[in-house]
């Protein structure tokens, strides 16, 4: 992958996000090419008949481009890639890299990169955030960490992927990073549901409590959206409670491990717990609302 | 006050949102006349100067005018405006309006209503969420409940004051609904303080989760106003931490008298509790952060 | 009330426990006389059968003993007994003595020490910790505070009414300490519950749980007393839900006037608004098990 | 190890605990033999002067005895002294039993029991509840699980080291009865220090608030204990801190892992994340008080 030359660029995982993502990859034009890997080999087809190659394991994918990104469902999925038969271990060779950009725990991530580093290749963590549409539009964020020369080496990739990317540190970095986010989000969302339970019992229109929300210094998306959600009490799976609750459980590990009390997170870990007990483990997270409200 | 008549209206309490507010009625042209009145009256000179009509005590405001708007400092400012000598009240007669502006507690406004109704008169509390800025360029937003009729009234002064006005229900409404927003934002900051104080424990640049979370669903004017307050342990106040802990103890004391358990924000109250206790009270509310992270 | 001689006392409030008291004084042979009166006048006359003097109103009593005392049943009876017609303070005069045993909060005692202070009587509070049987036995831990001189005086009543007294400071201060108390025991209630449900979750016996906890560091009467109760999930009032709640809230209100973090209790504290919430207030308040373990 | 035979027992282990419950093995004369190990073997003289034998390795010990006992540290010597070379396993044949009383988690239990197992041994856990004196005085509390024909054979040896013991189900359940008994325990001690702290802020006497729970339905040895600790702010290491919020950490993910939600136990988990944080780890659990008053 010398100055000056295109590099060419594997892509493993075309699930809802990987598809959208490959597809900016191959519509950029900044690519030598573009070859893809899916458990499923048939989801290639599509991105195959827009130009794209396609090969028939990671390891044949790793081994015919100079970088490869992944977007895989979990851990497992991640794990499995790497350490299976014909995995993207067999095809590193020394000054390959390795993008994966799944949503994984630290330990998984630093698992991987050790592997990926002790056959000679470059590791970056880069998980994403935001879903379906800005995977579509290009407009993920991209939290990154790991090997800085690969880093900088697929930054005009993160640009076609992302409205923006950071390099956060060494590897775990970024899993870190979306661990803090998501509890932010968890406790944020706790805390809204608890002024949306209240104003219900204190006799205000939960309405009128969302609209003075979004106009004062509170005002955020996340409000906006998931609102009326709970208004209707139904709440259609974006981010399933269970996965919001796994990340809470993870980052008040996180503050055990470094000796930071997180209270307020601890309190919201403890609701969105009743809520999953209560068989709110697949909705939307915003379901925590259904744990908030008095039962009679 | 007959159809098509320009309404007079009386202004009380020419603070720094006060004499915004009274300015704006004054600039719109739409009323007769602007009567202002303040405990010192010499503040009332520079709106004099503007145009305005100024009286010597808060009776002879309410009698020349046919609705006087309140912006007090406190419920004792409140409360003395109306019960003290040559108050409100003595003012007050059949068909007057008087519309209290301040932040006050429910039982305090219900004791002004239900006083002014007692003399025939017609009231409004109208609390607003924003503050100096917005009051300059009336964009303020306005919560109103009470007399109906006498909110449907004064709805061009509180378009001219505000960029929006709710009607809430009857009197207390507003003063409930205001709680409830300030529950939300004390634990949305302390959730807000949890995510600062572990990103800077893990590793992390906290200048890269503020910019993370300003790009995503939960970005909001609060963190990106006070993130970097966060960052340098500086918390001139805009609102102070003690009235934030006392918006949180009376919303939770709201809720127990409703019988809705609001864990989360009471676990962000002793949070609070403890900065105050730990002498951070008149600092802004952002300083709740230096009782989240650990002292050594 | 010279030395040497005995005193004459009254008694005011013959509930289950202000009988059994009032028994106690009578049978011990100290006193002059014992006179009394309850509210229904009938109640008076099993005590008149045994002995004592009745009196037709509180006035009555105080102004025929050298000492009083009360046990009514909540704040409003004690104001009533005191401020109403034909009331105590109609009976005191300089010298006398009040003795309000009843639980009150630190306001109402406060009130009531003043008035009884301005007419020249002395007063004292004197909560009490136990319930009918030590009332019966003359086992009642008795804590008082106020006048020093007529604490000394009623010492020999205190010892016959109680196992144990103390003197905790001036007026108020044994209002604060029974709060404090029963903030620890409804936070150790609380997590006494949280044991309970996670031994049944994890499969255990929670008989095998109560035994072990008896044997250890741990092994408390109350556990003993309501362990039972909570595995038959049966729970006849000894100590309504909704009074400990009630006391939870007034204790994190004296931590949050003193700048005390209280953040188990606050917890717990939610736990019990949700009982109530869910209509358990009138049972005891070991039925904050209720809103602990998960609903299905 | 026929009816009637005296058994020939087995124990590894000899730290405070371990070679007071070895001698009263020893001194019951109710064993064939006792044989001993120590890691340290210098520290087998004593018992061996008292009438034990030794060995030098666990496979040893194991090898020459129907039973074996350990008594390790902490789950890594557990660990090291079953798998290590001439460990457990090596000296276990079928119809050997092996009971580990060291406090480990289910993980590792569950482990040492399935590897004892698959070579045909008979696996008993058996955590104790009680420290040095008890130990001393036979008066251990012993949780046991796993193979109950093991534990009926071990029920004499059980009796004279412990006061009582408890069959709890199969292997894990008594390692989760103790984290469940260590939660109330340590949400108990949390509710106790927010007491202290209060009684302090109130202006009332620390002895006195313990003399009062002292006699009331909340009495136990350890608030009589760790009280007095507490007054004097000097905390000698009993059972650390460090351990304590371990096991409370422990115990809220047993919660998640089964959906009960725990908020009392998780606000107490975060005052010893502070406390430990502040450096109190290794000082006794009491010292959760630090953390729990205000720092000016």
């Amino acid at each position: 992958m010398g100055d000056g030359a295109k590099l060419s660029v594997g892509f493993l995982g075309l699930g809802i996000m990987g598809e959208a993502m490959a597809r900016n990859l191959l519509k950029s034009g900044l690519f030598a090419s573009v070859t893809v890997w899916n458990r499923t080999l048939s989801k290639c087809q599509a991105l195959v008949g827009e130009g794209a190659k396609s090969a028939e394991t990671p390891a044949a994918v790793v081994g015919s481009c100079d970088v490869t990104f992944a977007m895989l469902a979990d851990p497992d999925a991640a794990l499995a890639a790497v350490f299976g038969d014909n995995g993207v271990l067999a095809g590193i060779t020394p000054g390959k890299g390795y993008v994966d950009m799944s949503t994984v725990d630290e330990a998984t991530s630093t698992r991987i990169g050790e592997a990926v580093t002790a056959k000679g290749g470059k590791f970056v963590e880069g998980p994403v955030s935001g879903s379906k549409k800005p995977a579509i539009d290009g407009q993920l964020i991209i939290m990154g960490a790991g090997d800085k020369e690969l880093y900088d080496l697929v930054q005009p990739a993160f640009d076609v992927m992302g409205k923006k990317s950071f390099y956060l540190g060494s590897t775990g970095a970024a899993a870190r990073m979306k661990l803090v986010v998501n509890m932010v989000m968890g406790a944020m969302m706790g805390a809204f549901c608890e002024g949306m339970a209240l104003a219900d019992k204190a006799g205000l229109e939960q309405s009128a409590l969302l609209e003075i929300l979004g106009l004062g210094a509170m005002a955020n998306p996340m409000f906006a959206l998931k609102g009326p959600a709970i208004m209707a009490r139904n709440y259609p799976p974006a981010f399933p409670l269970k996965h919001q609750q796994k990340d809470l459980r993870l980052a008040l590990a996180l503050g055990d491990s470094l000796g930071q009390p997180l209270p307020v997170a601890a309190a919201a870990n403890e609701v969105y717990k009743a809520a999953r007990g209560a068989g709110k483990g697949d909705e939307d997270f915003a379901a925590v609302y259904e744990a908030t409200v008095n039962k009679k």
